[in-house]
This record gives C-alpha cells, sequence and structure tokens, in this order.
C-alpha cells in the first residue's frame, strides 16, 4: 500500500467523490482540458462554492479565473479515492446477484481486485464466474488466512448476510460491500450497503414534480 | 394521478429524499415515535441545519423542542415522492441484468408497478420473470399504445441502449431508469443512469483514509 495523506472529511463529501471523479474522466474522453467550479456545479446540480468547498478539502484547489485542469484534478482525485492501490476482494454469493455484480461491476476500475468467489451450494461449486473459479464456503477462513482479503462483496439472501459478514471480519475483511437486502452491524470494518432502488425513488419524484 | 403541489429543488436535495424515507421507515419499524434534525443529521453523517433546510423545502418543518413526528414526516415524503400513485413501467432487456433488477427491486414500494418485459432474443420470449410473460421487442410500439407506461428500466448492452430510449420517447414515455453502462442523452424524458460501482470507490476511499 502506497504512504498516503489521509483526510478527514464528511461522509457526503465522501459520497460525491465518485461522480466528481466520473465526471472528470467523461471530460477528460471529451477534449475538455480545463474546467471550473461553476461548470462542474453545473453538471452535477451544485453551487460553484459547494465544488470548491469539497474539493479544497482534499487540497484541490482551482486558481482564481483559470479554474481546474481536468486531467491533474482527475489523477488526483484518482489518488485520493486509492484507485491505483488494488485491494484484494473476495465475493460471496454466486447466484444470480452474485453473477450479475461479477459480470458488470469494473472492479480494477473502481481500486479492487476479484481473488475469489465462495458459494454454498455445491452445483455451483468449481463453474466459473468473472474469470474464478466459485469455491465451497467451507474453504472462506483457509482462503482469507492464505490470501488475506481486504473486502468483501456480500450477495446473499438477507437471512445469512450478517452471519458471514462477521465471519468475514474475524477472518480480517475490513470492508464489505453489501447487495443483501439488509442493514448488516458489525464492529470494525466499514460496511456500504447498496440500495438497488433508490434511484427508483427519485425517477418517481421527478416523474411527479417535473 | 392524484393533484399534488409541486416543488422546485435542487438536485442533491431531490437525490437525498429516498435516504430520508428509508432512514424514516426504519425508525418506525424500530418503534421510535419522535426524532429530531440532529439524531437524523447523525444517522446520515450530515447538519442538524442541513437536515432542517432539506425538509422545509416541502415545508415539512419540525417544531422547535418537539423535532419531528416520524410516521407524520415519512408519511409526508411518501406523498411528496409519489410513492401511493404507483406509474405503469416496463423493463427491456430481460437478460441476467435484468433478471436481477426485475427480481430484486420493489417496484410496488418505489411507486411503479412493472407490466411489461421485453427482449430480442427469441429464447427468451414467452418465459416469465417477476410474473410477466416476457414479450417480443416488436411488440414494443403497440403495447405502449394500448398500456401507456409512463416509465421504462434499460437493462440493455450499450450498442443498444440509446436507439430503444429514442423509440420509448416515441412512443411516450417520459423516465427511463437506466442500468446500461452508459450515458444516454433523450431530450423530453427524465434519465437516471444506475452506477452499480460508485459505492465501490467509497468504500476503496474509506479503507485508504479511515
Amino acid at each position: 500500500m502506497h504512504l498516503m495523506q489521509k483526510y478527514e472529511v464528511s461522509v457526503p463529501v465522501v459520497r460525491r467523490l465518485p461522480r466528481y471523479y466520473r465526471l472528470l474522466q467523461e471530460l477528460e474522453r471529451n477534449g475538455v482540458t480545463r474546467t471550473s467550479s461553476r461548470e462542474l456545479g453545473k453538471r452535477l446540480g451544485m453551487t460553484a462554492s459547494q465544488i470548491r468547498q469539497d474539493l479544497s478539502c482534499f487540497g484541490c484547489f482551482g486558481r482564481q479565473g483559470c479554474g481546474y485542469a481536468v486531467k491533474e484534478l482527475r489523477e488526483n482525485l484518482e489518488q485520493i479515492i486509492g484507485l491505483p492501490d488494488l485491494l484484494p476482494m473476495i465475493l460471496v454469493g454466486a447466484g444470480s446477484l452474485g453473477k450479475v455484480v461479477s459480470e458488470n461491476v469494473r472492479f480494477e476500475e473502481r481500486g479492487f481486485r476479484l481473488i475469489g468467489i465462495f458459494d454454498i451450494k455445491p452445483e455451483l461449486i468449481g463453474k466459473r464466474l468473472a474469470e474464478l473459479q466459485i469455491q465451497p464456503i467451507e474453504e472462506l477462513e483457509s482462503f482469507c488466512a492464505a490470501k488475506k482479503p481486504v473486502a468483501a462483496v456480500l450477495c446473499l439472501p438477507k437471512e445469512s448476510a450478517q452471519a458471514v459478514a462477521e465471519r468475514l471480519v474475524l477472518f480480517g475483511v475490513r470492508g464489505l460491500w453489501n447487495f443483501s437486502h439488509c442493514d448488516i452491524a458489525v464492529e470494525q470494518a466499514e460496511v456500504i450497503t447498496v440500495h438497488l432502488d433508490d434511484s427508483l425513488m427519485t425517477l418517481s419524484y421527478k416523474l411527479h414534480n417535473l
């Protein structure tokens, strides 16, 4: 792991980082070399001053009248998010949800390397998913001891998510990306639960209000 | 459609509505009857004053010293998001992604009713998904003319997403919930693109910084 500066910023600012990063990637792809807090704000539905405030948390300051150099800012955010330092990750639950996640998520562009997939169902063991062979859940402990995954994706039925999460933390996993439809409470680990349908409510709001 | 008051609020405030709504549901499930902007802020990583400001956009004012009645606030947000008025929605693309979305998203709790599923692949036509029979894409136009879906979920390869989106808008669809890995530009429709892996970057950040 690189020696990196650590930042202390609020949760909402952290949540906005991926959106800044994606927007900068898009601008760069479209050949844009400079941008401003006003332009970024317009694209993200925020004020210029919010943008400046957010980015300054990470020491990214635009120059008055010149704005931000797109490539430089994108590279800075890349370092800040930790993307160049791929963390080893496993996936537990190779059913239809696990299949979609493992095949659709670009782990290596998002800071992780998928190194193992586990399931409980005998008929899935040995099959290949995302270029990995599905392993039996019984091997989770020895695998973690040997390969030391830092994070895990949970694509489990909600009945088993909490128990598996607790075992993973015992085995040294420090970050959980949870697709199971339930909240998970574990100490000593970061848990991010994906609510697939949150943005569907936003669409409902917009169709009723705009 | 109910006659509802229309609100004009910024995009980030709209994006936060589902999180407020989910948190209130959770508090209610846990038997909490009253809450405060400070408590809500603590749970959501925001300041009490941001919470008050956001909620006041929708005319939801807590009472000084008394805070908010959980059930009442949850019901108000439900109306504001438009959840009781289920909008007819179709899903296009019944592959593995479409299967996971149709089977895992609780459409009726999120303001929509799934009324049709379409695909281009002959081998999928007639099969059942989420209690609906998959229909051939050729029937999209006549189906839309007859059933007037207001919104559509796109679970398509990125090569075909834009073209299908444009056709859907011609057929009267006004809202697109896009799971295809690409940006879609259509006029006269709201597009919300789901970036499955955004929160994975947040996890990367946290594992490097916390």
